[in-house]
């Protein structure tokens, strides 16, 4: 198993570089009183494709040979790695192909579609969806992209918190939030390496708890179909992202769905940014844990935009601040 | 009549910039694609108080002699020139008056609060209104801050395109929303003198469309109470703003509440920012009239990110694209 190195990031950044926005990073008077602490908000939101998954999945597409380039490229996805993929397929002018369970909304199929991506439906089962991307494989000679367990694809997202190291200066925190753990991996790796004194949080609901209790056990523990809002930290851990976080989080912070959707409200009503519930999740656990960030200087990755915005928590009456 | 020159809009820049934001210009291929123009969005949603209101009423407050100041500032408002006059009151030190009707939501009325400024309620009636504000200003000795129909806020709101001339550089077009025309006179102040080759257009809902009635007519001509979601666009040119829509303004042009609507929904989803009806009406306008803009540089002014979340005009069914 190989693990990236920091100098996989760089080589990465430079790679990325032509096919990524340098995303902000954005200030807030109103978080900073809220919380005491001096927040770096680096907005993946405004990423290409809606979030920060493109930096890992263009790393993975342009580090390919032009001979295996031609085969195109595949993974299993519903969510913003989909998409990053089959806009970084696109540019450099190959396929991808997406596999994704029939039940999935129509309108993620769309996005896919839209940036060229090649959707592949597959029954909604973890088992039909390994064996629908193996003949994907088998079929193509496609290169098999996974969102996360990839060592490409974490030093490709270890791009966001370079940028944001250069342009917030040293920090004494870095908080993000976790799914499968691509970005909190790629954060270590380069906190690790440019500011060692930099602690690094993992943020994760309460509701899909897995990483919080696998660093408890010590072992990974897959939740079983969690319910959150934060669609994409559904997921679990794999190896090459357990090995970041076991070896380098400084703690995991658990948030409530009414934290998360609370957290979400504030900083579309405050910062006038649209960020997905699974960014929210950062926000709601540096807002709850005041005594941890305050008088810090703090950098929160906001991981993307991409919501259903006729489907808002609040409109079932979820986070409307009382 | 004072009419304001640009040298009133150089001195309001230098005197409003330690209490306002230098606010971004964002691109969109998104945008740049579906108009075929090169579109430069001036964000003053992210302005302080959320809108461009900040620049005149700020430039009002410190403006004043300190004698003068001291009495305090007035107005008459329920949207965001009340924000921001009691936002800028707040910075200086003195009072603000917002006489608002006692039928305005509650939101509204603690928002104003918020920034500091006293709300005093009246019947909600034009005479009501100007009766009351009568008062204040006889009881206080205040300087009453008209919303628009005031040199020192047409001249505070001709920054807004001074910044965005020097960030996106010589532009064919400007394209602002227009209620009293205050945004639109300041911009025609400030193109008139640095860019006479900059056409400025008006955008306008259909549903009040005094503005596009009263150039037709020769003469200011008010709406009778018009429905619009562009909330902020419902009030009447009056003799200083129709002094530079007169003269200046190349044309009006004018789209619907489903148009408002969409160009709002794609402006969230594509760019992943939070901005009012009343800006959206400006995008709107380009996407309705291609032929106008395409291959064109374009400046587009997103005047305010000031929205109720939980009023959503697609939670209505409008504007959501098919």
């Amino acid at each position: 198993m190989y693990i990236p190195t920091f100098d996989d990031v760089k080589t990465a950044h430079e790679r990325v570089k032509p096919w990524i926005h340098r995303t902000p990073v954005l200030t807030s008077s109103y978080f900073d009183d809220r919380t005491g602490a001096e927040l770096f908000f680096k907005c993946e939101n405004f990423q290409k494709a809606g979030a920060f998954k493109v930096r890992g999945a263009s790393n993975a597409v342009f580090g390919l040979s032009r001979d295996k380039a031609k085969y195109g490229v595949a993974t299993h996805s519903s969510g913003n790695h989909a998409l990053s993929l089959s806009y970084a397929a696109g540019k450099r002018g190959i396929t991808a192909t997406v596999v994704m369970p029939r039940t999935a909304p129509d309108a993620k199929k769309d996005a896919v579609r839209g940036y060229g991506g090649m959707v592949r439906e597959c029954e909604p089962s973890t088992a039909a969806r390994e064996a629908m991307l193996n003949d994907v494989v088998d079929e193509t000679g496609a290169d098999f992209v996974h969102p996360y367990n990839d060592h490409r694809v974490i030093a490709g997202q270890g791009t966001c918190s370079l940028e944001l190291h250069e342009d917030a200066g040293p920090l004494d925190a870095v908080v993000a939030p976790i799914g499968g753990g691509g970005m909190i991996s790629g954060t270590c790796l380069t906190m690790s390496a440019l500011s060692p004194q930099t602690k690094v949080y993992a943020a994760e609901p309460q509701n899909a708890d897995d990483v919080y209790r696998s660093l408890r056990e010590g072992r990974i523990i897959e939740d079983d179909a969690p319910q959150t809002i934060a669609d994409g930290l559904k997921v679990s851990l794999r190896p090459r992202t357990w090995h970041f976080v076991s070896n380098y989080v400084a703690d995991v912070l658990l948030v409530s769905e009414e934290e998360i959707a609370e957290a979400m409200y504030l900083v579309w009503q405050r910062m006038k940014i649209v960020i997905e519930p699974s960014s929210a999740v950062a926000v709601a656990a540096i807002l709850k844990n005041r005594d941890l960030f305050a008088a810090k200087r703090v950098g929160v990755i906001v991981t993307g935009g991409n919501v259903d915005l006729t489907k808002l928590p609040w409109m079932q009456g979820l986070g409307v601040p009382k």
